[in-house]
């Protein structure tokens, strides 16, 4: 596979001490890098059927829609609150302090979808779980999750694919 | 060409009353309008070299990205200030009431670039411009503004590509 990690800068004590930041702003802004990843997560999750791709806030846009083009999908924005202009669904979720919350379009997503939400960083998993149960209350099948880039010390997997479901975590870049 | 502009929602008084909101997100949702999209795009600006897509926040990510694949170019985002991690270069420009600026990472974009900038909406110009500016400060050569959608009763045009400007403004749909 095409080496990804070299595409990504770790940034020190961003945005605050003691954290390590991952920009992957690099990445897509190499051409080669850029059309590697948008095949490699389209073709990991070719012939599923999959309908929509939904990406939250603002990067998981820069990942989702290409692979939807791709995969000859939709694409669907998950949005911070007040973001989108029609009837919206919410769900909230936590943060290390604190909660947020993640909307999208009432009307974007029925029964006859099937989804793929995608990110460009799953970290403890909680933002894209919420989008995940989103899209399910929504009564479409989710079929996975994608990103570009897991933080697996942080376990999201345990939150997003525990043993009991067939939903999958694809990551092109794990970091243990 | 696609019917575009059938895949854009008029939002009577959003955010505000007397604004007519256009909301572009049921054009990404379906599949064949948002593979014309990209389609239409990159069709146009084929063939001219270009090396970066640039795309301000949040929306022109969604537009950019595609394109940017679509042409074998990376694509640059351009950002809100305080959202991108490195060294970065700003263009501050004028809103209705007061200014905002927009900021990209300094080594994103060289003299060796030829960049076409994209965003979903073209209203007064002033996003684009100041992309455009930071553009041509980093030495790069700029050759257009593509958009979904340009408020052409604003006259956008006037800002961007004056009578002494070979710097094109494509738009799939436009408002008179």
């Amino acid at each position: 596979m095409y080496d990804f990690e070299s595409q990504i800068v770790d940034i020190p004590d961003y945005p605050e001490p003691g954290v390590i930041f991952k920009d992957i702003t690099p990445l897509f802004g190499n051409p080669e890098a850029l059309k590697a990843m948008t095949d490699a997560l389209a073709e990991h999750f070719a012939g599923m059927g999959i309908t929509k791709v939904v990406g939250p806030e603002a990067r998981g846009f820069m990942v989702g829609v290409p692979v939807a083009v791709a995969l000859g999908a939709g694409f669907v924005p998950a949005r911070k609150p007040g973001k989108l202009p029609r009837e919206t669904v919410s769900q909230s979720y936590e943060l290390e302090y604190g909660t947020d919350s993640i909307e999208i379009h009432a009307d974007a997503i029925s029964s006859k979808d099937t989804v793929l939400i995608l990110d460009d960083l799953v970290a403890t998993g909680g933002t894209v779980e919420a989008t995940g149960k989103l899209v399910r209350d929504m009564g479409a099948k989710l079929v996975g999750y994608g990103c570009i880039l897991e933080l697996a010390f942080l376990n999201p997997r345990e939150k997003l694919t525990p043993s009991d479901d067939d939903v999958e975590l694809f990551s092109l870049v794990t970091v243990d």
